[in-house]
């Protein structure tokens, strides 16, 4: 992992700003021969991009990706694959105040005194623009996954909004792609829509938290100490911009148990291990227990808000701002489809890692 | 980051099982010159060492640093360090039972099925003693940093026990070296001593919530997207034993705020940029403000528990289990160190990566 | 380095097959505030570009590069820049017969054997055409040496065609841009002209040995062990397409000397250390001594003749093979700019290794 | 690679000086349940030792590998393997002179210039004992390997002293391990055993040529453009102390090479293609071909010698020097079991790479 790559052998690296001509992913390792071609990997851009619905930013871009090498004939060579989507909606005109003014919560201060320049159209390199190329290399995981691993399930809802939880009781997985919150309870997406339209009438904004789950994980992914699959999971939650905080299974709550409680009791079923709960989120030790790995991640609100906020300029002067682009009113909706892409490259990344040291499967049997 | 390696430049790979003959760190890329000798890494050792108290695993060991390579009349060379510490009280006899039975929310099961084959004895790589080494590594890592940032300091405290968190209106940063907790709270370290006694007495074990703070972080540590100081802060973490969760300042509660709240707003002061509020933890666009950076994570409770747990055995065979051997009933307490150690080795990565691609210092100037 | 990428902190990743839309460098960790645009990086692309005389092919490409992001307003910014170019000039029809056959002395066979598939149009990425991405990345390696060592000259030129080697006694820097073969010696130029003509009329190929030097290297730069200077230039000279050896200073001929032969005395003179010889290329134990960097390499001829080769098809028929496409009859010529490319991107690395673990300049004084 | 590692997936990270306490090599990402112990790797060990005979070193050095992690109950767990050696015949008193006095031909300069700090005795890290390390670690590839391509043959020998070639005509594998030079002509032998005791009595040094050879390699190692196996081959020969040169197949000659004459012409044989001549040495495009593996690299002459030199303090005072340590008369013997161990450890690299990306074997049929 260094600066902008992701991944030990399935390697993302993410360019590209907010305002320049394009953005990208140059995704490197992937296996060859896997199916593949722009619709397949288009299909989870277009979960993403903004302007879909009144809840989220109303730039318009098309976000059409363009596959521009490493895949032939349909099918990936096991060369670099370059996935490129131009911006098309730049509208740099409304970004005017931030040269100079720093945002409140923003990257903006951090970027200047860091580097000594920044592109201060739109956020430049920390827009949540960067998120569709890591959509577009999770789309290419994906098609690596359906070949290699058939059965695996990646899903990624939102369970809360503000201060505003879902009710486990209600989870149904077939409302997730029913509602704009991706969110398994009806109820509280009606509730959700009625919050979220008055603040994003007020130019208000708040936070969420995002569960991703991957169903059909095979045991024995993941590596001690620093290759752990949670670690790697953490690492790829927390670079999507605006998380704060990352959980597997029961995360912080975890602090809360005994080890009575905590302790995944263990019995054999027909085709192995089955467990009585999980507390673990299906990682122990670093490696995947076959159980579901659950992952959870919370988004902060976006800086971008109507209200003014005390601010000092690049001067060093002291002053307000306001910021009057077109910003999402809960950046947590858009983190769903992120969140899934960053499961699916992680996933197979350890795939990888794991064919490459012990072969394919699990080494070890039981029963 | 490779399996057993962490860190972009100030080069970390862990070795060495709890019942091998030794275990130890080999740094790689540390800075040349800096004044270090063993008794300068002993010293945070002694923290960690098991065997301190009533509330930490009897296991007796020394802990005892040598230092093989790398430091030549006081000072480091510029090339490899070699950190080993030799096991001295391994007594292996206390894990017979382990080696056909897994322990329910252990590694056992996921050891033996990636690998098909596994150190029984004690856990083997799994085991909270390979943290041991981290904490060695660590201490050489601030040894680097009172030379290049003597300003930094780094704190780690126990914020939680269980359900019984500290009251944050206690706070007191003299209390935390007090007390065998770690803690700043006065009155929970009183609560929390006669808590975990019943706790230690039953066989049980319960899980905990560690804060780190890094004080006088420059301002520009940290670089987009994957090399963010969030991200490698949360790698860390999420990469010792036991930990679920991982936070950067308000963390999961981000979610729970609006805009307007998690704007920490800016104000000039005589040197430089204040913030009235550091929701942010410090880091903005995975760049350091200046402001404290603040991690939390969250540990679960030692499996090793004398309540009978339902299992299986390596031949599928249903069973339960008893752990008897000497264990922790809040590794959290020992997890201190650890985080401080984790901590400090991310800063001094992230200070070489801005040094080589920066410069000394900030590049971007205020007023 | 992994598959596709290489440095350690300037990283360069390049993509694209020589019959794609594209293809291009994604290069990451460029320090930030360099002043660098298309015109600074197309120079060097233009010293390369095919067709340009009738000693290469006479594929018409403009290799015309593109910047899409990474610099703003002129100047890099610390993100990553994409450097792209289009391919206009593919002419897929020409390579029709290699889809079936192999070419012996090309990559066509171990790419289809390694990975199943293979883009057949000209060698896909196996091709020269791959090198124009690394010429790109140097020029911006150039941008950011000329700002950070500002009297550092690199400079490639070749010193053998065939059998033909130029006489060292008639080197003349000034001669090396007054030929078609960047060769320091005028006759050798004249004679190459001549026998080249009559090979590419044959339609055959012959090999090349091309040096690069590197001029006011300060001493300090590399590392042991396995990040020495000396390694890494190998690693770079050797990764470009048909090179097969690759030497230090005296190179392969350093086994003929005798310890009193090979030692290059030293004296002090007004600016610190002077050398009577450079018997070791500038670099001792894999650190630069502050004396020319001298590396050379040799390049295979085109495998891609007019004389038909014996041969198999994919179907494992035996068979024979022309190539009647636009080849190079001597491909080290264009191998010139590329070595220079490869110097300055491991140069600038190694300055920014430098850097990160020491500071700037050399730690140790003499005198 | 970076600074002290070497490798992809297969990481050797070597530490310790000459005149430490001990040194090793830390090899992280080893295959699990390869069958391994002490004795299986010393024996490789015992090969490169000094003080064998007359034309080594006189240092006497058991170098007794230990084992300290990563093996359990005679088999590999998949987790770091730590391999110590402990020096036990220091004598620093032989290098007082070393410590101001810089030695021409020798890092002693440039690590002082480079890191401002120099352990002194005996070259430190830049001493060929720190390849005692790698032919430990490339025991364990070894051992790897045979578990995973049993039909694998490595052999390393010396082709040239000084400028004294073998006859290749009279070459013979048997004699290999016959002489003490591991040289395959048996003339050759006799000749350079007076010629090397008259060197070793003047108290000079000489280079000399070792080639390594790799038998049975399956087709389909390496990748493009910066993982080829070349590229890999020619970093791991270049980072061994005192390698100036490295050639793969025909090496510097192919540039005296036509197209026609370099094209290793393919037929079909009973288990696939084969190959008329072998000038590639066994790669193209940085993919093995299944032939054999082919490299040669050149190593200078020792440049501790008894013929006064002429050099400065690090006073800057001029002055000579006379190095009247024990040293090697032609180091090249040593480094043929280390060129061995390092090809050892690029091809089980890229054997895991190969596994990762591709799957077990080559993905594309011929015939």
């Amino acid at each position: 992992m260094s600066l902008n790559t992701f991944g030990h052998l399935f390697r993302v690296t993410t360019w590209g700003e907010s305002h320049g001509p394009a953005l990208g992913a140059t995704v490197d390792g992937c296996p060859p021969g896997i199916t593949v071609d722009g619709a397949m990997i288009q299909r989870w851009l277009d979960l993403r991009k903004p302007g879909q619905n009144k809840y989220t930013t109303q730039r318009r871009e098309a976000d059409a990706v363009q596959i521009l090498s490493g895949v032939f004939e349909g099918r990936t060579t096991g060369t670099p694959v370059q996935l490129m989507i131009e911006n098309t909606d730049q509208r740099s005109r409304d970004y005017g105040d931030i040269a100079e003014k720093f945002r409140p919560g923003h990257a903006d201060i951090t970027y200047w005194q860091k580097y000594g320049i920044r592109d201060y159209r739109g956020g430049g390199r920390s827009s949540a623009r960067e998120t569709a190329a890591r959509v577009a290399a999770g789309g290419l995981a994906r098609a690596a996954l359906a070949d290699l691993l058939p059965n695996l399930r990646i899903k990624g809802y939102m369970v809360q909004m503000g201060a505003r939880a879902i009710d486990r009781a209600r989870f149904d997985w077939d409302q997730i792609d029913q509602n704009p919150f991706w969110t398994p309870d009806a109820q509280a997406a009606a509730e959700w829509a009625v919050y979220l339209d008055g603040l994003r009438k007020s130019g208000s904004s708040v936070g969420a938290i995002i569960e991703v789950v991957a169903r059909s994980v095979p045991a024995g992914l993941g590596a001690p100490v620093y290759a752990k699959l949670d670690t790697d999971l953490a690492a790829a939650m927390m670079s999507i911009n605006a998380v704060k905080g990352v959980e597997i299974g029961d995360g912080m709550q975890a602090a809360l148990l005994t080890g009575e409680a905590n302790a995944d009791e263990i019995r054999m079923g027909p085709q192995g291990p089955v467990f009585s709960s999980n507390h673990a989120g299906g990682i122990l030790g670093g490696i995947s227990t076959g159980q579901d790995v659950v992952v959870r991640f919370a988004v902060k609100p976006t800086s971008s808000i109507l209200t003014p906020r005390k601010t000092i300029t690049r001067a060093g002067d002291e002053t307000e701002i306001v910021t009057k682009g077109r910003h999402d009113p809960c950046v947590g909706i858009r983190a769903v489809p992120v969140g899934e892409a960053m499961m699916a490259c992680v996933l197979l990344d350890h795939l990888m890692l794991h064919r490459a040291q012990v072969a394919e499967g699990p080494a070890g049997k039981i029963g």
